[in-house]
């Protein structure tokens, strides 16, 4: 296995980053984003990048940070015992979009890289990220193609790479208490350092870079229809979900805030409007049963293709 | 000390329910209760009752529930490992009010009884509950007499109660990540069983019954001051705030999600409507900027009466 070359990765990311940003505010065509540099008093910091009130992008934050701490955090260790105790350095780029108009989906990507050292031993290493689809007036040609790009960029590294972080995410972006998927789904994984430095950093850097190929065209397909308060309210309805996963299962968010991580960056993922209503269920053979029944349970979208 | 009269707890939380929903709609006038019955697969069930879109209240839930089950969940048992095991029998009463006009606090009740039992061996049995404030502009006025009517109705039970379970109601509803208090506290406890049965169930009693003492006249004082956008739209951002403590922090509601509870019941204390905004900060010299700074910090209100 070869080291890391945590200088490259780096730089990766603060490029994707800007690539990321570049490419949203020329699909938004109004708003740009905003930046904001923080620090973090245990260690490390980042920049913040949010766009928000745009023509499509009602709030879009993309957010790379890079945090070193003294020991690893008891929940960071938990699977993972013999890393207690180590040092660690963690660095990431994440987003989350929230569009205007509700035949736009949510989406969200994160890519992140961990190294836990200590003295006398060779650091511990491993990649990890992701990136899934969260959508209100789910298109069948938009899943297609969102798994289509997901499953292209993991074909050069294996046949079973897709199907297996896949599952992955339809398994990790499951909300119990609602029996639903979050969305659609996407790609999902972690703790990836198998196959050596190099090759992991590959995987990692095509699903960074996989992302806006996956996303773009689907905000090309729908931003121009048009849509009335009916969806507006079924969107901002829809959204409680996202904002219920986030904050109760969602380990980045939890480990951020209970670790002392920069709450309003962690908290970029919250929608900028939200709505819960007691007892709501769609209309019988409307398309937002179509949602519940056909989109929020896993399924193997590429065998329909 | 004497044996719990489960029945007769039973009884007062129905009657309870019943009355604070009936207090509810006369201070609204317009609006009424919806009741919803549910059963629970695992063991009991209860009743929901919900009021929206009121005159005053945009949503106001009143819950009843009484569930069995035949095994302590193991996060009840984390800090008394002697009831591991036992079956359980737990009812009570949980409500949670959003008031449409900013000048309203939002607030937040609960009684609760809980039964662990075992064959051959005594059950052991305990109360816990309380009630809690959340204000967006407040007045110090309205915070007293909360308090006031908090620490009456501690007072026949030894003049430790209110500062004990003041303290505890503030160490409570703590956002650790915002370092902020919910609102302006009231009452918490727990593990209530040590005066017996009959103290114990009494004291339960007055704090449900002081409720809507300590909320009607606040509602009534501020129920007819007018307000803009600019106050709905900090509601609707401090909104926010509830959702991350219930989400994030609350047992009671953690608990319910992860064990199978009703769903829209546990999430009933969601606010109608949410806003979140990144990077969100008062203006200096602000009521809003009043609110952070001394509201939500715990203060020993009644010293300053």
């Amino acid at each position: 296995m070869t080291g890391p070359d945590t200088h490259a990765v780096k730089q990766f990311l603060l490029a994707l980053q800007t690539n990321i940003c570049a490419e949203l505010e020329q699909l938004d065509g109004e708003a740009s984003f905003k930046a904001e540099s923080w620090q973090r008093a245990e260690g490390g910091g980042g920049t913040s990048r949010v766009l928000t009130q745009g023509k499509l992008f009602e709030q879009a934050g993309v957010n790379f940070s890079h945090v070193k701490g003294a020991a690893m955090p008891a929940s960071a260790t938990a699977h993972r015992p013999e890393l207690a105790g180590r040092s660690f350095e963690a660095m990431g780029v994440s987003l989350v979009i929230h569009p205007n108009n509700p035949y736009i989906p949510t989406t969200h990507a994160n890519v992140r890289f961990f190294i836990a050292s200590k003295e006398g031993a060779d650091p511990v290493w491993w990649f990890g990220g992701g990136f899934d689809l969260t959508p209100y007036y789910p298109f069948k040609e938009d899943v297609l193609s969102w798994h289509q790009t997901a499953a292209d960029l993991c074909a050069p590294f294996g046949e079973e790479v897709y199907p297996k972080y896949k599952k992955w995410c339809d398994d990790y972006f499951f909300l119990p208490h609602r029996n639903e998927t979050r969305g659609v789904g996407g790609l999902f994984f972690d703790d990836l350092n198998q196959a050596g430095f190099e090759q992991s950093f590959a995987f990692m850097r095509a699903v960074g870079e996989g992302f806006i190929q996956a996303y773009a065209p689907i905000v090309e397909r729908r931003k121009a229809l048009s849509f009335g308060e009916h969806e507006r309210q079924f969107q901002l309805y829809r959204r409680g979900r996202y904002v219920e996963f986030n904050l109760v299962y969602d380990r980045g968010t939890l480990f951020g805030l209970q670790t002392g991580g920069r709450t309003e960056s962690i908290l970029m993922s919250m929608p900028p409007l939200v709505r819960w209503e007691y007892g709501f269920t769609p209309a019988a053979g409307s398309v937002e049963a179509e949602l519940y029944e056909v989109y929020l349970k896993p399924q193997d979208w590429l065998q329909q293709a």
